[in-house]
């Protein structure tokens, strides 16, 4: 968040993604891999509350990449810009005896009185997210696991811009803390907790899970719950909130869901997860690991 | 050059170095490493009459990465931040299993009358370039021929800011056009000359070559002027004016040679290099080659 001088902040985020460790060629389509690539950081810009504006793509490419591998590549960025009214204004492009390398800067805007950082949760708040989780996880145990497409028919690798709705709730002032969920439900939720210097109770009935995800989470012999919590690449929203504000989120929402899956506490209580049988366990800090 | 709406340009960069194409981690310090990631980028800002404000680091690190490296790497980061008035406001960091990538973007600012782009020039301007010229490729030579580390004494990996020189000729009025020149006069020359539309030509006897850039010109059996106009990563500035202000800008610049090298000319002439012996010669558009 920069302070330019001008009535809005600045907004700056960066994201690289490197081939084997956040994408395989064989089972990623370029136009997903160009959208996923801007998404990412509009999702990061949106849970500040802000606008994206512009963005830059740094590229690193291997010997093997065809060019129309990378027009593809750009079609699909050029359709997540369209679709969140950023402009690609400019890039870098280099060679690389290694993986593919897909680095976005992505730049937006954001009302000063509107900025919303991971820092304001407040004891007492509720805990709610946009949409539902563990799809990302899903889809990625799914295709490891080579299930049939079906079954994970409604899960994307493009996460939905969560824009809109992250701007009806900062410009309405009800998002006391706001971040987007890339490394995990346990993970992010820890990061939170941390910068507002706060705890939290996760419970576990009322996580949101799609019948998709629930059907593969079975067919792996694993709990959904554990792929909404650490299975990572959701980007949906994690808002805290006062509790007499929450139908008023929902209004300004519209037909995005916003569930509250719990609340924020004080910070000696840790944070746990609230099991359907009412016992209460520590929540590990696990997530995606980026080393 | 992005138009945000306030007084000033805000102005975007980005330039990714990769590992055995831009640099060995064999022959460069990873302080070096570090300030030069960040002043390539600050060159780019400075041509545009700009001064850095903030950056953004993206780092794809191989397993081999040692902490005690990329902490080195941080410090010329730092170093050269606090030099050029640049904050480190942020970034990413991932694994890689290639090369070690690292990727700044940074962020300026211009007074929208003091912008200046690449296709400004204008038949009748003279052409002038800041330093001296075939330093970077005389020490990639030299060291690549394993001279003797006093031959390439006074010669830098690690650009100078020309900063202070590109805003004073700015803020002066003083540029038509001006570029950094990072892939070597020749192909540079040949981007500013498309953008603005004109030809021109280059006079041999007038480059600025340093003694030492002579000295390892002359061990390696090739001409210094070679190394001026191809070597590249230079960084110094390249810029077309009036002939009735070369004085006023050599005045503004004050220690910093300021060197008369050609003239812009009609488009219809190309652009050519005027030998010592007179001879009058295409500039191919060679430089470095990013593939």
């Amino acid at each position: 968040v920069l302070d330019t001088g001008g009535s809005d902040y600045l907004l700056a985020t960066v994201d690289m993604m490197v081939e084997q460790v956040h994408f395989d060629l064989e089972t990623i389509e370029p136009r997903v891999l160009g959208r996923r690539a801007l998404a990412i950081n509009v999702s990061d810009i949106a849970a500040m509350g802000g606008e994206p504006s512009f963005a830059l793509v740094s590229l690193a490419l291997p010997p093997s990449c065809s060019a129309r591998f990378l027009q593809e590549v750009y079609e699909g960025l050029a359709q997540e810009a369209a679709l969140t009214s950023t402009g690609i204004v400019g890039g870098n492009v280099t060679r690389t005896s290694g993986p593919l390398c897909i680095d976005v800067m992505l730049l937006g805007r954001v009302p000063r009185s509107e900025v919303v950082l991971r820092s304001g949760a407040q004891p007492g708040d509720l805990l709610a997210v946009t949409g539902q989780l563990g799809g990302a996880a899903a889809l990625r145990a799914g295709a490891a696991k080579s299930m049939v497409p079906v079954a994970t028919e409604g899960l994307s690798l493009v996460p939905v811009s969560r824009v809109a709705v992250a701007r009806a709730l900062a410009s309405a002032g009800l998002a006391h803390a706001m971040m987007d969920l890339s490394d995990g439900l346990a993970g992010d939720l820890h990061h939170l907790c941390r910068a507002s210097g706060v705890g939290a109770v996760v419970w576990a009935g009322r996580l949101p899970i799609s019948d998709v995800t629930r059907a593969v989470a079975t067919n792996l012999g694993i709990a959904a719950e554990s792929l909404a919590l650490t299975g990572g690449e959701d980007y949906e929203l994690l808002v805290a909130l006062s509790p007499g504000d929450v139908e008023r989120a929902r209004i300004g929402v519209g037909d995005v869901a916003l569930s509250v899956i719990g609340e924020i506490v004080a910070p000696s209580l840790g944070v746990t997860l609230l099991t359907n049988g009412g016992v209460r366990q520590d929540i590990p800090p696990s997530g995606w690991t980026h080393f």
